[in-house]
């Protein structure tokens, strides 16, 4: 008999490779309102695991461009009023159309305008909030243990995607932890907007948001891995971490997935 | 005596290759009107290729932008009010100046305002469309046949340069294929965005059209199949490619361009 | 006895030197005011010396970062209204913190309504004004010559940092030329405008800002010069100079700096 958690990591590890392959064969729509640093990098992430990203901004656009995608990211970086009102628009036709949507409460911990407008948004239906440790303290007042992230996915029906050295997946019953990932992550600029257009994309594909959230968060994780493995440095890595992201299958996703499930 | 075909192929591939020379020797300005996701590959681009891009958007500042252009690229990706207002002025001025400016239709198919304001630009005297068949759908409503194609060209009064696995280019009169290019160009966001402002360069420096706008689709098709025998996914197919355009010379574009006239 | 030229350079590219290393150590948060095209190398090129980059334009926000940051870089690329607004009260934020801050008025020789803007922010109390020849000229109304470059930084009671094949640094009383760089600097989008961003990084952590302005052209020419000798081209130039930065360590940057100093 096998050791039980040898063999739910193995199953997570394995749901993410059969989740990259079902990113390929659907080639959902990602339509995303995301920060002017992140715009490029994000479209090119997406891209390379199979999806078709769109970025427009206009009130007068983007109702039609949610209508028809497949998921919505919505990105609080360089927040400004023509966003503010894209993303009223784009999460109205969201939650109308019943598209699943992941919050990126980027820096809310340096603008409380911005944690404010986050507050209101987590009121409107997103499936996944994906941030930083520094991010949920601003929002949640505390720690993110384990039992932290519980309590806010719980009050918030929504599930915690919580990036860092180890990253944290959780919802009101389930946490895993995802080993994998590259110091190297964290000098490239939108590297965490980039996770979350992923988070986004496999919303897209499965309807379980803590397994969707978790394959994504596996999927970068592990590209950021074997890339990181080729860089010379964090240009050489933006680089790779794309090349990685578009070969990588599901045996070698397997193999380098580090995911531990807590109970 | 040579095959006519072989012969006209070969003429196309000398006029491609002694277009991109004089890219290097006049450096012409090109003013770019474009979304967010492309200005800075397509800034790039257009440096590779021995041009001086700007990308203000500026209401107050366009008008002196383009007076002192050689020619202007108009894309309607992520486009917002500002993107129209400033299009408004910058195609104005292009007019009163006879700067020749390239139409770009991005997503037309997507959202049904932006092809209408798509429809009003093309009776301001655009030179050339650079579109994909989707767009072209959506415009023309219908399949791009060698005869619709040509049909639209002249209907308009334009040329037309379709993207795809071969492009084609057509006036009234004439119609050209390239058979270059590489599968990985439709993984690297702003890809047609750059063949575009390619166009909108060539352009600049010769006043056929449709010659300019073969010449600009054939040099990029070649950049791109030459980068894509390097690259190990878009990632670094987008780096090879910026590499490529600026090391391209006029007998490396002659014997990889496979261009074909069709009577 | 050693020659004092010698021993000047010597101090220069050593205090240079030190200030990577105090980058790195202090991680400096740097607000950027600077243009859509930019924005995305420039926060690499931030992350890569060590520092935090944050990038928001929005007025509702502008005011917290800035007051969050150690400098501010305030760049006219792409420059609208949103930016102006976003400028004034960065600015203001700036000055009543004491933040030091910097000035790249891009492309000011290219549009009337952005020079009479430069003219007015010189007045705000910039610490360091980076620009180029034709910018100077249309600043200054002359050739960047030794004593004209004296003179506008007295006047305006400002360092000014020029680049150049050689890059120049002077305030009223000293003058420093950096010989260092490469030709496939200028064949990058925003290379200029991510130099004035770390220009004000050093403004971040040297109070004495000639030499702040002095070390960061330093570096960035250091880490062009050892990223050219290894890029095919400006796209792998681009993504060598990010790594370059990243790795660059005090013995290789004195050892490559080709300072002077002019009595």
């Amino acid at each position: 008999m096998r050791d039980p958690e040898v063999q739910q990591r193995e199953d997570i590890a394995r749901f993410a490779a059969a989740l990259i392959e079902r990113l390929r064969a659907r080639r959902p729509a990602v339509h995303c309102v995301t920060n002017a640093v992140a715009q490029n990098f994000t479209a090119n992430v997406l891209l390379a695991a199979g999806c078709v990203p769109s970025m427009t901004l206009s009130p007068d656009e983007i109702g039609d461009f949610v209508a028809h995608s497949n998921a919505l990211l919505v990105n609080l970086g360089t927040f400004d009023r023509e966003r503010r009102k894209a993303t009223e628009r784009a999460v109205e036709t969201a939650r109308r159309d019943h598209i699943p949507w992941v919050l990126d409460p980027v820096f809310v911990d340096r603008a409380a305008h911005r944690a404010d407008f986050a507050e209101i948004l987590l009121t409107r239906g997103p499936k996944a909030l994906r941030l930083n440790r520094a991010e949920f303290g601003a929002l949640a007042g505390g720690e993110p243990t384990k039992s932290a992230l519980m309590a806010y996915a719980h009050e918030h029906d929504i599930v915690v995607g919580l990036s860092g050295e180890t990253d944290w997946i959780a919802d009101d019953t389930r946490v895993a932890t995802v080993a994998n990932g590259h110091t190297l992550m964290a000098k490239v600029t939108a590297m965490g907007c980039a996770v979350s257009a992923l988070v986004a994309a496999c919303l897209a594909v499965e309807a379980d948001a803590w397994r969707a959230t978790a394959a994504a968060l596996t999927i970068m994780g592990v590209a950021g891995e074997v890339a990181g493995a080729k860089a010379a440095g964090p240009g050489s890595f933006a680089v790779a971490i794309i090349d990685v992201l578009h070969n990588l299958d599901a045996p070698a996703l397997a193999a380098h997935a580090r995911v531990t499930l807590h109970e």
